[in-house]
């Protein structure tokens, strides 16, 4: 049997656990849940859920997480982008209130679950690899976009659809400016201003006039809880709730969610299967990118391998729950670090907070103001836009900003799923177009030395009767047309031309497909009367070749051991060797 | 303006052209129209339309190739494999027999036409380079093998339902064991002994008996036209049609197709584009394979991008004339080159006779047994059925062989369409898989020499302050976790390291993805003491470089111009240099 330690990171921390890390948890439980509660509301009005539903999935999933996680300081639980897939996709199939709409976030939950643990099982984790940076860049930004203007809705009051594109939401906010409601602007504005005045003024405020850590941090990550509460006041001090029609969360069923209500429908699950796909890989991947970062602070590790098994249970946990997927944030993550969270206790001390406030005081949010839970969204999702990124990939590389700019639009047109998946497949076909056409380099001798080098970079000689030919990379199907045509397009070029050398000291393989136009190269060549040679092949690529009749084949070819050796002997009855510079 | 030539091959061949190429352009014109009747008609049926189709389908398509093509011999028309995939794809829309399917079928040809031209005008014709040798090997095998057992209807005169799997074809065939038309078995029978006859035994005989060529060469050829006439008088003789139920081709009627009857219908090609798209393909590919063979045999080249506007425009001929796509097939064009075509007014030629045939020859079809048309198929598609190639492609790479296994399968079950697109899938799929674990050496110093070498190849020398690694592939999202991880696991491996040498001399670009990785990864070792330094790295990767701050970035890592001053410079303290052999 695996020691504990091998299956529970915690096990392995909690041998040395001490009252001092217990106290620096303790402080970090408390903070993140003092930011989880009305973000967990929030989000879950995001995902199309009832509030309930967002602290529902901040209590078991964070416990599981705590358990197996690898990351000391991840704060798993409801996340933005997830949200807004989830709600997404289940608008799609079901109408916002029924059971039926519960059901599939359920669902959805399980499957993004069970996803997880066979990515785990078949070791298949590297996949995230395939969303490359620019793609996740341009993905993030423009949900994160939609995120903000799908708040609106709360901001102005305007019963905007949901699933409307976003130049029909303006569209529709500017048919109806005047039917803004005026009390509802003002509250989630002034939400906008306390969670500003908490993050910027009030922090150096309290640095300035050097009020101990252990009551400033709280209070500066304390923004959300302030809007909450200036926001309720406000409400229930003007009944603006009846007298100026703000809509608040009203009331909020006490007590535990009920766990294993999960309704399996297999059917649902072919339509949920690539949502959950990706709620799943872009869940891991945050997550996963986040806990890299926050580890490698600590000069520590996460594994990989671990994470993927934590969420996918975690996600489980949620199922089993009733409520919606869950994801390690970035935001709430980084509170919980700097809170100076030593372990994934702090989590299980702030998954004990949501479960109390669960029981205790969702009456306090009666008259909490959706415009209030609207300005901690947008408060908490303006960070993830991101331009400089784009900026900085421009100057580097076109292409790369390019994808980048491409996901952004797409996503913001087509919606996140569909808007993803055109991303990924830009960049895929942009991989699979650079790997069509290699780098091939003429090369000459440097000097009088055993050194060949491309004859575009370098003062080198060559040889009228030889060319040589260093391939920069494997051949396989998608380029070797590509190579046989760089080939006969250089003979044509070249008269007198009756030896090519092609250096293979970068060829890590060769395909059927490859091998079978080589086969064909050899023949073309002959015709013209020139022999095809090979040299500096590796060692596992020759064993291949041998296995085939390709070596016969070649005919008067030979297969050198160095280029110096090929150059030597194929070139010897040449008298005048062709300096490149100077022809 | 550009010269004619440059348009129309054809001129170019013209302006030579001398009574002697005359005559042997019209033996081949003659010889492949035998051939081409009996088969057009066979494949018309296969693609489920009227036989008289695969007749329009043989005259203006292959006029307009022969004015535009490169390949002086390649014989366009209707083709076994894309006449199976236009039937399975109209099945899916229209009941066989029906306006719909006719138009269906021509909608297509407008559809493979216009892709053709657009890929041309895009410049795309590489797109083919994605199908690889073993997907179309694969799937070349499985589609003559579903066109045979197809075939099993018109030989035993069942009513085999057309669009069942081929599993259900054998059900039905063995429950109906009894029922087989005994009559219609011995005529398709007859007919396959005929075909073999005359291929095998009547060439030699004739050799044999010194028959000048001119006569032994058509009558060689005449397989098909022989087999139409032996069933075609044993029908009628016996009358078995009436006697027996045999079923025949009965009624064609006379005359030429009417043109420009195309009714468009562009809700119809939403589901058309993506069969047009393989037939385009594949019909494509197997022209330009088939071309680039016969004109290697003269030693001339054929032009892929004047091959997709001849082929395209053949397509769009065949729309005009109300028939289905059209290609280069690989058998008639064999007969068509080795019968002595020297240009493509050879393929004039058997256009023309194919007209005549259709204008006073239909009658003598009435009695011709769908029998022998099943035969006449399956001789022509049992060449194609090729397992050696597996044989081949397992010796030389397990993967490519699974790769063809896996669409041969795919094909089999679920059909040319979806099978080519899993096939193309997977080995896309194992590309993307190979790119994401590039080769990385540890190199140390041969010698000493300025060599750096793989330790795992070679004997050479490491030193433990510095590690020296070669990364054989440039640097982009999907491999760039690899080769963090390959790194930071080295370091664990190696104490007492301050340095690592990455040499890019084969990396060709980095990526945004890879630029990201990079800088942490210099973070996460300067945590652990160690400075990260680059070496080799080529001109363009090093402006792109100098367009951000990597090398700012860097601290106290520097990029070494070889990797031999790298490692005199970092290691000149180390006094024991550490022989990796002996190690």
């Amino acid at each position: 049997m695996r020691p504990m330690v091998d299956i529970f990171p915690i096990a392995h921390w909690l041998q040395n656990y001490q009252r001092s890390i217990f106290i620096s948890d303790l402080m970090a439980g408390i903070i993140v849940a003092i930011m989880l509660v009305p973000q967990g509301m929030a989000y879950a009005f995001l995902a199309g859920l009832p509030p309930q539903y967002g602290l529902y999935a901040s209590i078991l999933p964070l416990m599981l997480y705590a358990l197996l996680g690898s990351s000391r300081s991840l704060a798993v639980g409801p996340v933005a982008i997830a949200s807004l897939m989830v709600g997404s996709t289940i608008a799609q199939f079901a109408e916002q209130g029924t059971d039926a709409y519960i059901n599939a976030a359920v669902n959805l939950s399980l499957l993004v679950g069970v996803i997880l643990l066979i990515l785990r099982a078949l070791n298949l984790g590297s996949i995230v690899n395939y969303m490359s940076h620019s793609v996740i860049s341009g993905f993030t930004s423009a949900a994160a976009l939609l995120i903000a203007i799908s708040q609106i809705k709360n901001f102005s009051g305007l019963d905007i659809p949901r699933s409307a594109p976003i130049w029909e939401s303006f569209g529709y906010l500017f048919d109806h400016l005047t039917a803004i409601n005026p009390a509802t602007l003002l509250v989630g504005l002034t939400s906008v201003f306390v969670l500003w005045f908490t993050k910027t003024k009030l922090c150096c405020g309290l640095e300035a006039m050097r009020v101990p850590t252990w009551i400033a941090q709280p209070v500066c990550k304390a923004g959300p809880m302030f809007a909450v509460l200036v926001g309720s006041i406000i409400v229930w001090g003007g009944e603006l709730d009846i007298t100026h029609n703000v809509t608040t969360v009203g009331m909020i069923p006490t007590g535990l969610p009920e766990l294993f209500t999960i309704q399996l429908d297999l059917m649902l699950w072919q339509q949920l299967f690539m949502p959950a796909l990706l709620i799943a890989l872009i869940g891991f991947l945050e997550s996963v990118s986040v806990g890299t970062v926050l580890a490698s602070k600590r000069r520590e590790r996460i594994d990989p391998s671990k994470e993927l098994i934590a969420l996918g249970i975690a996600n489980l946990g949620s199922a089993m729950s009733g409520t919606y997927p869950v994801a390690g944030g970035f935001g709430r993550s980084m509170v919980n670090h700097s809170a100076g969270a030593q372990t994934t206790v702090a989590s299980m001390i702030s998954a004990f907070l949501v479960l109390l406030s669960l029981l205790f005081l969702t009456p306090l949010f009666y008259y909490l103001p959706k415009a209030t839970l609207g300005a901690v969204i947008v408060m908490a999702v303006i960070p993830l836009i991101d331009f400089s990124s784009f900026r900085q990939c421009w100057k580097f590389n076109k292409a790369d900003a390019l994808t980048l700019l491409a996901t952004f639009i797409l996503v913001l047109i087509f919606g996140v799923e569909l808007g993803i998946l055109c991303g990924i497949g830009i960049s895929i076909a942009l991989l699979l177009y650079r790997s069509s056409q290699p780098h091939i380099a003429v090369v000459g001798r440097v000097g009088s030395s055993e050194h060949f080098r491309n004859i575009e970079r370098h003062d080198v000689t060559t040889y009228n009767n030889t060319l040589a030919l260093r391939i920069d990379e494997s051949l396989y199907f998608a380029n070797t047309r590509y190579v046989e045509e760089y080939i006969l397009k250089q003979c044509a070029g070249h008269s007198n031309l009756q030896h090519i050398v092609l250096i293979c000291n970068a060829v890590n393989f060769i395909d059927a497909s490859a091998l079978e136009t080589l086969e064909n190269l050899v023949l073309k060549l002959r015709d013209e009367g020139i022999t095809l040679h090979l040299a500096e092949v590796k060692g596992p690529v020759m064993d291949q070749l041998l296995n085939t009749t390709f070596v016969d084949h070649l005919g008067e070819g030979k297969v050198f051991f160095t280029t110096d050796e090929a150059m030597r002997e194929l070139s010897e009855n040449e008298r005048y060797p062709v300096n490149n510079r100077s022809a």
